[in-house]
């Protein structure tokens, strides 16, 4: 009898939960949407439901060894009533309260006493008028869940541009909290596996490029001094014990001058993990899943001296990178990963990794292959 | 529109190839005697059916972009029969029919000056004495195609021996060839990916070590002096522009004193290259379906100094290893590969890998993992 794991979403990280689940013998069901989501296209099982139907979160539930996430877009509360029905939830109701929520995020890494930007859950305009005279303009806007217009996270110069910011988010319902404009030197993220025991693995921090708040390039080893390196890896950890996580778990983090300060968790594979898929010897989608089965989780250690990644996403032509994929190819080294998602501008579609020894040559090669996925320049000579 | 590939049967390499299509957003169809073997586990697309059954082979076939193979049991007929139709089938059906037959791999290899042991085809047991006669004894006996009692090849010491291969394979019908034993110092083993158009890559030569007649480990780089692996090297890439080899060929060969000799081909993927998921830059798996998609092909290099494999087998006693997965997960650093087989004893159930600097190390690493599997030995300390 297999071991089944349910997946809450199936998006591309289900999808690459997918992939590392058939060598260990693991059957992934995934709860999708619809049968054309990345995941489904690929997983053993799909339940078709919304995340946001508990019948649906059953059907996923049942029979499977756990439960566990492909995004946190679930209700706690239907998380809980899972686990008081029996349901092996991880990681459970609890973390995922603590990070669908950036409020809450921010409370429990100030218990943890985690290095972080200064930030208010905001009540009224006045009081985001009154954190930035205390601080400064401009100041960051986030979403505390979700977001709207697309977005989720915005830099106001001014009062302005702010309380365009504050207008919307009333009007759709949305709360906000501020936080400090921190200038940031480098970002760094540092991904984590932790069993419900709590035998915990860290990956090697890597410097992760945003651009428009979406991850573009990531590169390891991350230009930073070694010790901030590994300040951000005792930091993530310490705070995945704080915080109970269960599966992976990852942090981004600011560097700004001799400051670490985490930026945002999530308690799921994550974007800044990918490379990991080549760059590590174990990846971050690997021990995902031995550790929400709670079974000893692999080696974190990079598979090579360095490594980058580009993010491929669609084009301003509306066409799909996927038919440029042979053209790519030609690119030596290049690890594709098409997430078989709708083309549409600006969405994130997969990903290109490379593995050697030299990061800038290695970074020349992955974004040589995304701009042919991307529709831009010519073949690889 | 996703690329389709359709595989002619299920087992592991089929099972492989769902895992290296994934990144590569190609969907594959595989034909499956059931829904429970191997690859019909984890394939998006499953049909049911006999690879005998030329309707069966036409239901996998239809709208994909080419068919391959799992495995070469199909009538070269049928294979010809759908490319009459306009199929694309890659390999085609006289790469098949060369394979698929021993006799013919031989006349094959004859025709392109390839070192190889003597042999000859058998049309009656006096011949097979004047062989043994000419070149002395033992002597090696081989099924043309397949076998009978589940073995194809014997190793037969003198007359007596020989006339009970012989009377066995009579009665089931089976044609043999016999061969000279050649005193092996050594097995390589070497696979190369080929395009219709030409384009070959070629993965460095590896040490292959059977037991029974079956793969057992596997390590690089193999103990041989460097010129040998060229040369093996070499003489696979020969081979496959020879016999106009398309997707994955893998070429078993015997190191004997000075001599080189072609033991056996495969038009697939093949054990002998089962260590390229971690152990070089792109897959055999990735490669083969590369090729026969006749997309540029990925970077065959070591992605370490060193690796090593070990074949996983049903114990005696009929347990699945697979319930011993979370044990074997303690050996630091291994990579497992379940195939999802119903467990029977000596049938292959599964592999183990290690990657890095030390072959020796690497062995024991990956001893260890398969000895945990197979139920022998303590937890690794």
């Amino acid at each position: 009898v297999a071991v089944v794991v349910g997946v809450v979403g199936a998006g591309q990280l289900a999808r690459m939960m997918a992939q590392a689940a058939i060598p260990l013998g693991v059957r992934l069901r995934v709860l999708a949407r619809d049968e054309h989501e990345s995941a489904a296209q690929v997983a053993p099982e799909v339940v078709v439901g919304s995340p946001d139907d508990l019948d649906a979160l059953r059907r996923l539930a049942e029979g499977v060894d756990v439960v566990t996430f492909d995004h946190e877009l679930v209700e706690p509360d239907f998380v809980r009533a899972l686990e008081a029905e029996g349901v092996v939830v991880r990681p459970g109701a609890e973390v995922i309260a603590t990070v669908v929520d950036k409020r809450r995020q921010r409370e429990a890494l100030a218990r943890l006493h985690a290095p972080q930007p200064l930030h208010e859950p905001l009540d009224s305009f006045a009081q985001l008028e009154g954190f930035a005279a205390a601080h400064g303009w401009p100041v960051v806007l986030k979403a505390a869940r979700g977001g709207y217009d697309g977005r989720g996270v915005w830099v106001a110069e001014d009062a302005v541009a702010a309380q365009l910011v504050w207008d919307g988010a009333v009007e759709s319902g949305v709360a906000l909290l501020v936080e400090e404009h921190v200038p940031i030197d480098v970002e760094v993220a540092v991904v984590v596996a932790r069993r419900p025991g709590g035998q915990t693995v860290v990956y090697p921090a890597v410097q992760t490029v945003q651009v428009e708040g979406m991850l573009h390039e990531l590169v390891f080893p991350p230009p930073v001094a070694g010790p901030i390196g590994e300040r951000a890896e005792e930091l993530a950890r310490s705070i995945a014990h704080g915080i109970g996580a269960v599966g992976v778990l990852a942090v981004e983090l600011f560097v700004s001058g001799d400051r670490l300060l985490v930026n945002e968790l999530a308690a799921r594979p994550h974007n800044s993990g990918h490379a990991s898929i080549e760059g590590n010897v174990a990846s971050q989608f690997e021990n995902h899943l031995r550790a929400v089965l709670d079974w000893p989780l692999g080696d974190t250690a990079p598979a090579a001296p360095a490594f980058a990644l580009v993010n491929v996403v669609g084009p301003a032509d509306g066409s799909d990178p996927a038919v440029r994929l042979p053209s790519a190819l030609s690119v030596p080294g290049l690890h594709p990963h098409l997430y078989g998602k709708a083309a549409k501008p600006g969405r994130k579609l997969g990903h290109v990794t490379a593995v050697g020894d030299d990061v800038a040559g290695l970074l020349a090669r992955v974004r040589r292959g995304a701009a042919l996925l991307h529709g831009e320049g010519e073949d690889w000579a």
